[in-house]
């Protein structure tokens, strides 16, 4: 399906430009953006896939590797502009975390996994790229500390699961766990929700 | 063997905790506080098991991800009080990774290899939970730096193949190599041993 | 070929070195000297096993092991005199590198994979060891600030496949993609080359 691969692209370019700005802000050279740039768009979906024990999908299919590619350089040589696409660019990424989400999920069930390790894997395939990146630039992975980012994949994950159930055809299960999450995202940075902190004054959750 | 099962939640149950800790320590929230006790308690199996190229253990039995969530909500909730249970999580810990070294040699023997390799993979089931957890808190590994904890798994395993070698009968080889990494741990804690340092004062090892 | 065999472990002798001088710098114990040590020297060729899903080659060949742990014992035994071997030790590493390279591009060819990704695979077979080093150090990796090391990898294979294209004899490929890379370290090194910055002064590149 053309839209799906047209939307996959734009999260790669989200992740990519994601990535390349981490590693500047680390002074990284050439080759160290380009890694942390594929590393932050691939790696969720290569631990997934390891994981699951099926052939990592970036060795065989050219698109992930020139995306990245083509983004990176495009994001280093524009890159004191990057900040007027801050918009468009949270917007990628979170329809990219709503798609990856989604085909962690499938992967998963395909597999034949219990529905609690499937939302396991949408939220790994679509939040640990991050990960991985935050590791290389050796700083504490920002999805451990600012929560709505994984939530969002995780609710959608259940809602996923519940649309299954209630017999909603296959096409649209895809399409509606993929709006809340992308919901759930945009609602909560709009109205800058964040889970109820366990550390202020020490308040019971 | 249920005695098998129930040692391997209590060590499951010991591993969380110490992620709740060294997560909750960084000020993590409640989803990196699960995900790094989650890669605490399975992280060691999960990369044998990868490295083994068999599948991994927890992607079809339920029964970690359950003890995980549950230990680490019930640590959340009562962490005020976690340090009354210090010598019991100690205890579990420690019978926790004699028990995970042994099936981390079993699991090596099973595909073929070599004895020093098995006894490489006993330590690392043991002990390589902990080091992707103080990777993902950005922190040097502790048992790269306190190394009692590492040498007990490799005693331990060599205390298996000794056992082997002169025909003690196979339920009581794992029983043997597992008391060994307890007692190790536990003398050495006890008694404050510790590996002759390199660096102090520069003496030769 | 017993050549490419002494090579190889020469390479594994300069990977262990610089393991065991980057642990001793950040204080750790024995064991993990020797566990950096070993993740320096192998640490890039299993990452490559695990993605191109193939048996991890030092899980069956214990001249890796042996190769290490003599290394690293002879190393911190004498540590004081490592100094004197700075220039031996480059030469090794560069070597190692060179047929790191060679060895990564022809198992991702066997497997099947197109030219860039191939070329991406040698310079990961060469390369990761020093990242998974450098992060279990809890530093952002050495390679990915200074960049003729990953460079030469890349052009190496380059000169792989635009050799393999003029129809070199097979034999004679190998040879010259690991001069191109080997002379390449070492002429930027004499001549201190680096690639051109992007962030002093905020040129573009």
């Amino acid at each position: 399906m053309s839209f799906i691969v047209l939307i996959d692209i734009l999260g790669v370019v989200a992740f990519s430009i994601s990535g390349v700005l981490t590693s500047m802000r680390k002074k990284m050279d050439l080759f160290g953006i380009f890694i942390i740039a594929f590393v932050t768009s691939v790696g969720g979906g290569t631990l997934r896939d390891v994981l699951l024990d099926v052939p990592v999908a970036w060795l065989t299919n050219m698109t992930y590797v020139y995306t990245i590619a083509i983004t990176s350089t495009v994001a280093i040589l524009f890159r004191s502009k990057l900040a007027y696409l801050r918009k468009s660019l949270f917007l990628f990424d979170t329809i990219g975390i709503g798609l990856y989400t989604v085909v962690g999920i499938e992967k998963a069930i395909e597999a034949g996994l219990h529905p609690v390790i499937c939302v396991f894997f949408g939220t790994m395939s679509a939040c640990f790229g991050g990960v991985i990146r935050d590791i290389l630039c050796n700083e504490i992975p920002v999805i451990f500390r600012k929560e709505i980012y994984a939530t969002a994949c995780i609710i959608g994950g259940l809602a996923y699961f519940l649309s299954l159930k209630v017999k909603v055809p296959e096409d649209f299960v895809f399409v509606i766990a993929a709006v809340v999450v992308i919901s759930i995202r945009l609602l909560a940075v709009i109205f800058k929700i964040s889970l109820p902190s366990i550390y202020q004054k020490e308040n019971t959750v």
